[in-house]
């Protein structure tokens, strides 16, 4: 076969790892490939920025075969361009390429998870028509071959549940909360000045960009259409320090989490952080690692762990997907791996359940009175509802503290309280009526407890 | 497209997983495949043991569909038979009915590691000949689909090197030796009575599973031909607990892992007990779980954890390269996957190392006399051969033995070392030369060590 021509939108620390990886491992991947894979042209906005560090790139030389360009046409229309590869993440211009590059006949990989997330639907109808690919396995866990894992490797299973690790940033802010017993405010400063968080978080810390992932691996595990829009999605600014340390004392670590669930009346779409046995595996993945937990009726639960983030991890799924496309071009469209792992036509319509529904084991933290029956309220609330409590713990009162300076006083403490798997709504129901107790100084706090056996 | 008929050969665990998978799953199966994939015939040495517990293998009825047959012709061969899934083990009779098989168009699925990894390179040209694909996912760490990562999803990467815990028995073993403190005989008779490990456990035991595994995903990691010859195996029926504690005391926990690791000058293919750091994540991967861990020069490490084994576990890998298959049947024969993840005729002919020249840490324990001057005469031998020592550890006295109660003897102490990486030949030579010392009392016990980093 003659050489495959790859056309790059944008040239960012994506689509440099991309570049990098195809020119020193070309040896390497046209043996695995069967013929060579070349970069032929790179869209960027700006010029003179995109060629200069081109040399350091392309250390054995042949930087000048990578046309620099500022006109999409000539990346996603041109006859000499077989797969476009998109790097440029957001909204417009990705989408109107990725829509052209498709129209023109171009297989399409993209590394932009809130493209495929938001316009996945809509893009592999229209990659259908056209008869192309779109693959999209750098938009989730970078070189991590999770979508390749679930869609292909455990394609004999009825995917019970899926939790992933899905945000290197929010990871390595809760380990080093863990590990140095540090606030979340301190931690994500740091996480900037090294550059494993944005100048804006929002993305990372609020679980956008893990819900982003999550619906694309929910889909493919599932068999239904992506619905980013029924994430249900909590960051982790709001988990404190102490947070951190009590479930430490009760054998946990608390983790960002997506997780989604297959229930008989519907399916769990949900990113929070969640506190996870420190038994499992997944509990110790820690700093930017990025790691998904699979579970399958006949494989059981497994695990794919590995960078979640960088130039060439993201850039080794970019080429991976390229070598896939490749391997398939002679295969008939309707045979290849379909987009979300499932044949369209057989996409299920199971209902995405609201908030109030999803069911796990949950945390809650309080202040209360360190007086007799205050306990025996709290527990009453839950015993009236039929809430099961796997543990109840009353703190002492902290040294120094106003409280335990003043004998007097009846002091105030920490009651930590883990509830066993019921459903969400009934314990909201509890949590107000435990902060409605006169006893009680400071509203329950809530986080949720996954098992994940 | 009409429906896809699989010929099992071997109706035993794995047999049985994969038809009570493909009958459960049958929906969720078709709605990946695009097709009905349907078991039509398994073939069994003996038909009245076979058709026994059929109906409770098939809960929803059906059972009558699978005709129990005695003659390998009418699996291998029918024409209404597309794929042939072995599930015999051993070599004689698989070999002779795959070949068959492959004869008369069949693809090929094998769970046999010792086929696969003896008689590949034959099987895979004569597939090549007839237009087939010959898949071995589940002769590999069962159900988690490390086959496909490494020969797809990280097809971008040249791998660095793999570390693999790819026998369950053998890391029960281990397992239990650590967290229990037990001796290896002990283990080992519980794991018999667990049916975790054989009647005749030589080839968990010894390492001779895990070199068969290990000679295939060397060659789908590095592009060679498979050399199951060429493996260096070390059993772990020398493991005493007190190496166990004494790794644990010095961070490290033991793994009998498979290594294959690319150098400059060669390929090093070896299994062995390894120390293992214990903050590495493979290192607490417990039980009957397998874990590879693979680096990639794009990629990084990435680690693929799970069952090791089971007959569904197996059958999820079965099934999932059945689906490939059916997948990759209108893709012209030379553009699918390679057996080996590189194109035939750019294997490697890279020299596989023999053990002397082998690289990595060693741990070395000892017993030698309480007394001035002998730890200088070992540490002086390591210096004089250029070995560093990373951390030498003399332990007190046992209390109640027979050195601690007698205060007139010079007591004969444990002593441990740790190397730096180092070539083996020349620890072989160091340890020959402190056995040779007078005030050594026991010959060194040397165990590997591998930081995985």
């Amino acid at each position: 076969m003659s050489s495959i021509g790859i056309g790059l939108l944008g040239f960012g620390t994506v689509g440099r790892g991309t570049a990098a990886i195809l020119a020193r491992n070309a040896r390497e991947i046209e043996r695995r490939a069967g013929c060579p894979i070349v970069v032929r042209r790179a869209l960027v906005r700006d010029r003179a920025r995109a060629e200069s560090g081109l040399e350091a790139l392309f250390p054995d030389g042949d930087a000048s075969a990578i046309e620099i360009v500022t006109d999409g046409e000539s990346v996603v229309a041109a006859s000499d361009i077989d797969i476009v590869c998109e790097a440029m993440g957001g909204d417009e211009p990705a989408l109107s390429l990725v829509k052209q590059a498709i129209r023109s006949g171009k297989h399409v990989i993209s590394a932009n998870k809130a493209l495929i997330a938001t316009h996945g639907n809509e893009l592999f109808a229209l990659a259908r028509e056209h008869g192309v690919v779109v693959a999209f396995e750098p938009a989730v866990a970078a070189g991590i071959p999770v979508i390749k894992a679930i869609r292909e490797g455990l394609s004999a299973n009825r995917i019970d549940w899926l939790a992933g690790i899905i945000n290197g940033t929010g990871n390595f802010i809760l380990s080093a909360m863990a590990h140095e017993g540090r606030e979340f405010a301190d931690v994500l400063a740091e996480a900037q000045r090294l550059g494993y968080a944005e100048a804006d978080p929002t993305f990372d810390i609020q679980g956008i960009d893990a819900a982003h992932k999550l619906a694309i691996l929910a889909s493919i595990a599932f068999g239904i259409p992506l619905q980013f829009e029924r994430v249900f999605t909590e960051g982790i600014t709001a988990v404190e320090r102490a947070d951190v340390a009590f479930a430490a004392e009760l054998g946990y670590r608390i983790k960002h989490l997506g997780v989604a669930r297959r229930r008989p009346d519907g399916i769990e779409l949900r990113v929070h952080p969640t506190l996870v046995p420190e038994r499992q595996l997944i509990a110790n993945v820690d700093g930017v690692l990025n790691a998904v937990l699979v579970h399958g009726d006949a494989v059981g639960p497994t695990l794919y762990c590995g960078a979640g983030a960088g130039a060439e991890a993201t850039g080794s799924a970019m080429v991976a997907d390229v070598i896939d496309v490749v391997r398939a071009l002679t295969t008939e469209p309707a045979q290849r791996v379909p987009h979300l792992a499932f044949h369209p036509d057989t996409l299920s319509s199971e209902q995405i359940l609201g908030p109030e529904e999803h069911e796990c084991a949950f945390y809650l933290r309080l202040r209360a009175a360190d007086k007799p029956g205050v306990l025996a309220d709290i527990t009453g609330i839950f015993g009236t509802l039929g809430i099961s409590i796997e543990a109840i713990v009353q703190k002492e009162p902290e040294v120094g503290s106003q409280e335990a300076a003043d004998s007097d006083a009846v002091a105030d403490v920490p009651i930590i309280l883990l509830s066993r798997r019921v459903r969400e709504g009934l314990v909201r129901e509890a949590v107000a009526r435990v902060d409605a107790l006169a006893a009680v100084s400071e509203p329950v706090r809530l986080l949720r407890v996954e098992a994940l056996d």
